[in-house]
């Protein structure tokens, strides 16, 4: 495995572990998983900028109090490298439904962990026929 | 003005460049723009994602070629930076009209230009309310 396939792999284990935070409704994860000395920000879809950790991880605390149990997973995701900066793009896509969304997740790495510093997801004109939440990759 | 104020000027200046080449329909500026060596990647509204130089450029070929004169205008923008990265977040507005979509803008720095590697627009559920295209800041 090449350096930049394992950074690869890494980025794309952080992106899994945001999906799963959401699922779960798991708070302590997802204030794990946003990093804690870069600036972070967030954009829900439809809905303005929030911008700096307390307003994001605010944000976080009022969705996942009232997740209602949806399984939200990653599909198709690709990754681009920018040095300690990585972005992955991927579908998201609810319980069994085809996904309905497209999102841009920024990741830095602060000591050996990658964080998240932004995450932008906003609607798909049409969900992505033929492909299900189970068609992780 | 400090090192991260210069840095933060010239980012904001490309990001403008881009809504300049988008209102004029400018496909040489736009082409300027975007990475020439970094990956890059687009996610228009609603549509799925583009990878890589080709793909990107080629939609934005086919935008600019029946851009219907908009003067879409980049409102309320913020820059995070990451080293050599920067994200823009910002409103974006279409002429006289309240802003309707978010943005999310990201650059790199090529040589001694910041080059647009990731453009993502979404839908706002509620346009910018009170604040108009001429509003920039």
């Amino acid at each position: 495995m090449t350096h930049a396939e394992k950074t690869e792999s890494e980025v794309l284990a952080a992106n899994a572990r945001f999906y799963r935070a959401f699922s779960d409704g798991d708070l302590p994860s997802m204030n794990a998983l946003w990093a804690q000395h870069a600036p972070v920000a967030c954009l829900h879809p439809g809905q303005p900028l929030l911008l700096g950790r307390d307003a994001v991880l605010r944000a976080w605390r009022d969705i996942l109090e009232h997740q209602p149990g949806i399984e939200l997973t990653s599909q198709e995701p690709s990754v681009q490298l920018f040095g300690d900066t990585a972005i992955v793009y991927c579908y998201e896509a609810a319980t069994d439904q085809p996904a309905h969304l497209a999102a841009t997740n920024v990741f830095v790495l602060e000591g050996a962990e990658w964080r998240m510093v932004h995450h932008h997801a906003g609607p798909l004109a049409e969900p992505r026929a033929g492909r299900r939440a189970n068609d992780l990759n």
